[in-house]
């Protein structure tokens, strides 16, 4: 168990902010902002992207009245080179940051921090931010958009959207009527190179990443897939999502029954033409925050183990040769009664 | 004293790896490895950075008898876009990894993070490691080499070297007659905009975000200059070291008797034409490792103040009119006799 991170963390605020294809996709009802011309006021896509996550940390804090000053620690990442999507856009709360770069993973490790942190009293309220924009993301990565570049079949399309999540240590509550998601266990990811060197095939690269997470997870644990009602990886996507389940069975975990992805749930695979799925750090980030927290907080998910995965290269490592590097971490999130501990 | 973080972390193993140019320096003796080509074998600037991060991590595990498998939890981030430095660099030992990014913070980003996770027993060994190379990161943030460019008389010149670093709770020892270093207190810096849009002059960017973080220490601790021995930037150069000076004594501190900075130490700025010294991750990252551990650990130093500070921009967000941001972390590093607790 030395590498299994014990926390008692509650997720007790949680905001997403979207654009217009991921309010147009199956959860498009459940985001608390949308902006469908993908801009949010702003000139340049990566100044879009900084407001997304200004406007989701501010949304989180709104809905709980915490004020920034009680925020002890902000944890928060991003896609962008040199990762100013959360810089800038969080600048203004003025709370002591960590800046992180787990490309997609981003949402599991900042919240694994966050959860640490305020487990362990290093604060009492932590923070959790991250984002992707689609358009930033295929200027920076791939080509800027006018080039109206095809896509292969595999490629994923990067979710435009930010997630924030407020983070506290659970103590036993008053009784109310709404339940509880508490961060219970987490797992950090150790960086596989799985020999593929094709970036329009992440989930396939990063599909190894998560076996890896999710297999120690379970030998530490003494747990299998059974023990939980939602297995959820971040933007394996449908060709990754698939390759999972194929390497845990050969593990010798069905995880089948349980599984899904956020890259898959976001949208509409048939009417929506993203290929792959979606990706990104804010696919994960915006799906958490909207759909699975609700549905933990609701008691209709009771146990659940989260997994963002990310692809560690650039677009210049592989044009020297590199393979797609990726690491997956992980967070088991439980239900609790209102007054429970 | 919400935002102080006591931490009981000794750094009980470190390494440095420099280029040419760091070997050739002041402090050109004290480092474990270097590479006068600073192409560390390898065909790119790039694989060369990644590199020095496994050579300077190898090194660190080797000098203490360390096992990676026994390392919990690793820290680490450099300058490349999307970190790779540390991804392809550190990938081979199998850590569980935490990727950030704090710009030139990252050394002091990821020794904070590690001495907490040390500290509240989240593991028992934690790494850290960051890096910065000269060429790389003139290629990344201003020209390639090849260009000649002029370098304006307040820039700084990127350090080529990795520093790495092994910690664990520091708990009562056998007497020895080697003492030890072990960080005492941390606090998270908060991202700041002094107004500067000048990325030759990342000193004065920086400066007022080491003022934020050195002046809520002194006021949160009830400590002031006097209780230091070093009160250590890690990359303001003389230009921002200066500026920080002034706006302390502003403040009512004065930090001049036992201030330095690493980009000042690291260079003989007579001999080596740094213009504003050095900068980079690497740059604290190997001198905290090669020069100040060591006369903690001897007792010349006995109470030092290390404040690494990241300027948290990117080409493309100057481009687009933003400035500078900036933002310090900070870490109280004490001596202790071998036998103390």
């Amino acid at each position: 168990m030395e590498n299994i991170i014990k926390t008692e963390a509650e997720i007790f605020s949680a905001a997403s902010v979207v654009g217009g294809k991921e309010a147009d996709g199956p959860l498009g009802e459940l985001f608390d902002l949308c902006d469908p011309s993908d801009r949010f006021g702003m000139k340049t896509w990566e100044k879009a992207e900084s407001e997304m996550q200004r406007l989701s940390l501010n949304t989180a804090l709104a809905k709980s009245g915490v004020h920034p000053k009680k925020v002890g620690a902000l944890f928060a990442g991003d896609l962008l080179n040199q990762c100013v999507g959360s810089a800038y856009g969080l600048q203004s709360f003025g709370i002591p940051y960590i800046g992180l770069y787990g490309a997609c993973s981003t949402c599991a490790e900042s919240l694994l921090l966050a959860s640490a942190w305020v487990s362990y009293r290093m604060c009492n309220v932590a923070a959790a931010v991250t984002s992707s924009h689609y358009c930033s993301a295929e200027r920076q990565y791939r080509t800027p958009l006018e080039y109206g570049a095809q896509r292969a079949p595999t490629a994923q399309w990067t979710v435009t959207g930010a997630g924030a999540f407020l983070v506290r240590k659970a103590e036993r509550a008053e009784p109310t009527s709404e339940g509880r998601a508490v961060v219970t266990r987490c797992l950090i990811g150790r960086v596989q190179d799985s020999g593929i060197a094709d970036a329009a095939n992440m989930g396939a690269a990063m599909a190894p990443a998560a076996l890896d997470t999710l297999c120690r997870f379970f030998e530490e644990t003494a747990t299998d897939p059974e023990n939980y009602d939602l297995i959820v990886t971040g933007d394996l996507g449908h060709e990754g999502g698939d390759i999972l389940c194929s390497l845990m069975k050969a593990e010798g975990y069905d995880i089948d029954p349980v599984y899904n992805d956020c890259g898959r749930m976001i949208y509409d695979r048939e009417r929506q033409d993203v290929h792959g799925g979606g990706s990104g750090c804010g696919c994960s980030a915006v799906v958490l925050s909207a759909d699975i927290l609700p549905r933990i907080k609701k008691g209709e998910l009771s146990r659940v183990l989260f997994m963002a995965t990310g692809a560690m290269m650039s677009p210049d490592s592989l044009k020297q040769g590199e393979n797609v590097l990726a690491v997956a971490h992980l967070l088991e999130i439980e239900h609790r009664e209102g007054g429970e501990a």
